[in-house]
């Protein structure tokens, strides 16, 4: 198929540093291109891929791109307008702003939700455009707007054979990602002092957790056994997630998909998290913990020895690969192509799958 | 004809207090509606008019309206666009935001830029999309934008009625407006204690400029002859204006109009001011004197008696009044609906008013 990849320009496809939509964007877009589709890029010129790129802005605005980011987006929008009759489909990756862009005339306009939906003016801009066939990325992404034109939910998938399996040879467990408050970086403190266990800390302080970081973790990194490490990069993250015993994920907030889960059990390493937003769905019982307060994930860090960790990888490789993520994509591409005359709203065109758990 | 006025709806139309565009496009509207029209206005659901009024947003966005500004742009597009068999025209005062959203077979969208337009990152928008009808405020405006598809330079003009004149019988000279730095109200005390004249400021303070003013201005607003009254409403700014002997008016930014110079005029007060933006077009030697440094601007407060004043009400009701800017638009209106089928853009409608002067 013809296919519109439509990127945020924020960070580069893929990303340099963090970006998860770019990151997931760029996996689906080299993995349908491998599928031969012909698939046009539209993201910053410092993007690297396999596919066409049609250059929106010269580089990443968080490098300097210079527009801001609603300029940015307009222009992504107007630069894949005039190569309509070029598609058979289009997949934005930039929330709402297409919205008004696209008629029924037009190829398709398939949009994926990666962010938090219970952001203040999204839901009467859901309701305005229900025509809109919209997909998200866990099942529970989707609760503030549950009645929404959803037509799948299509989970993350990552490559994996970027993501070597580990043995797990560090005596320590794992903390990744960003030092902010509802990440919980000093409950994965607390957890692994009471558990006994070492546990090292690598993660990013934005400007916006400066003082949290300060005040809440610092005074804390003393403390016997935990170590910080600053922010991770890909190489640093995959050494790290190879040999740690398990990956703390105490977050307290509605993580629509927590990519580092399906990263770290790709490397082998089981995944002790709070009930939280996607974790029900993202872990199973075999390959992780599911924890509803501190006691649970201290007993989960005892226990975390029973767990097989080739089971953690092939979890992902069954249900978490960008495989599986590019084949649920096309089918609803085929789907909303073939659909076109009839203009019907599409929905429920894939089945949703199944909150992960022991029974699959 | 049918016509859509879209309106930002960060204020209402008209709005309660600030708000250049809102108050504009209020007078617009009305003298529209006055026509005999069928005119629909997007607005914030606070917004009083005569037309049609399609709420975006309950109340404007500067009131509490909740959703941020794109989200409530985004969805008022949607809103127009669910009602475009209604209109001959479109008529935007929302930027670019609009510019990807309607289609050669919509009725025509006419785009009135109200903001300076040397902004990063808005060239290569009015570049891309080239075929959008523009209306510049001032010629002076279009500078850095000077190859963009302007059909015409359209004026703001005033409702005469809402601004009695007055006599000027007040002994002060009047700084009305922002209390902020390219507005230079420290020149404007300069200019008043070497004229030996009186002064008053009636303005606005924004939290950005509260250090500016803290530092440069409150430290002066002691010395002889200098009043400074705080923000003045609508009704304070017409006793202000009609009592005033001249508006001082020192800019040193290339503002795209200054609303307050053809409200001045109108209540037969003349202008006083620097050679920047927009002053060139809108003031001219009979009704107020451009000045190209401070001595010159001394000289013009000593002189300012010379001016007569029943003809800068006369030079607003040439020049400045709401039926004039109607009246272009209203060509500007038809010779795009008429125009909708060849589809080409249209160029130079209306003859662009030459700099005002005294050869008017």
């Amino acid at each position: 198929m013809r296919i519109a990849q439509i990127a945020p320009v924020c960070e580069s496809v893929p990303p340099s540093g963090y970006g998860g939509t770019e990151r997931v964007v760029s996996w689906l877009t080299e993995e349908l291109v491998r599928r031969g589709h012909r698939v046009t890029l539209f993201a910053s010129g410092d993007s690297r891929t396999r596919a066409r790129l049609v250059p929106v802005v010269e580089r990443a605005l968080a490098r300097g791109g210079g527009a801001d980011s609603v300029m940015a987006h307009v222009l992504e929008i107007g630069a894949v307008q005039r190569r309509l009759a070029e598609f058979d489909v289009l997949h934005s990756h930039i929330d709402y702003l297409a919205f008004p862009a696209f008629r029924d005339s037009d190829p398709p306009l398939l949009t994926t939700l990666h962010g938090r939906l219970d952001i203040d003016g999204l839901a009467p801009i859901v309701r305005h455009f229900w025509q809109r066939p919209l997909v998200s990325i866990s099942d529970s992404q989707r609760a503030p707007l549950s009645a929404a034109n959803w037509v799948a939910t299509v989970h993350h998938g990552l490559p994996l054979a970027d993501y070597p399996f580990g043995a797990g040879r560090g005596d320590y467990l794992l903390f990744l990602g960003r030092m902010s408050p509802e990440k919980r970086p000093d409950v994965a403190i607390d957890v692994a002092r009471r558990a006994g266990a070492r546990l090292v800390l690598a993660a990013k302080v934005d400007p916006v957790d400066r003082e949290y970081f300060d005040t809440v973790v610092r005074p804390r990194l003393d403390e016997p056994g935990i170590e910080f490490i600053g922010e991770a990069d890909q190489m640093g993250k995959l050494a790290l997630l190879r040999d740690a015993r398990a990956l703390l994920f105490p977050i307290l907030w509605p993580e629509p998909f927590g990519l580092v889960m399906i990263e770290a059990m790709a490397c082998g390493t089981p995944v002790i998290a709070r009930r939280c937003g996607s974790v029900d769905e993202v872990i199973g019982g075999a390959v992780g913990r599911i924890c509803d307060d501190d006691d649970a994930l201290v007993k989960a860090v005892e226990e975390i020895g029973a767990i097989d960790r080739t089971r953690c990888r092939r979890w992902v490789e069954q249900w978490f690969s960008v495989e599986r993520m590019a084949t649920s994509y096309e089918r609803i591409y085929r789907r909303l192509a073939s659909g076109r005359k009839d203009r019907a709203p599409v929905r429920a065109l894939v089945p949703v799958p199944a909150a992960a758990g022991e029974r699959r």
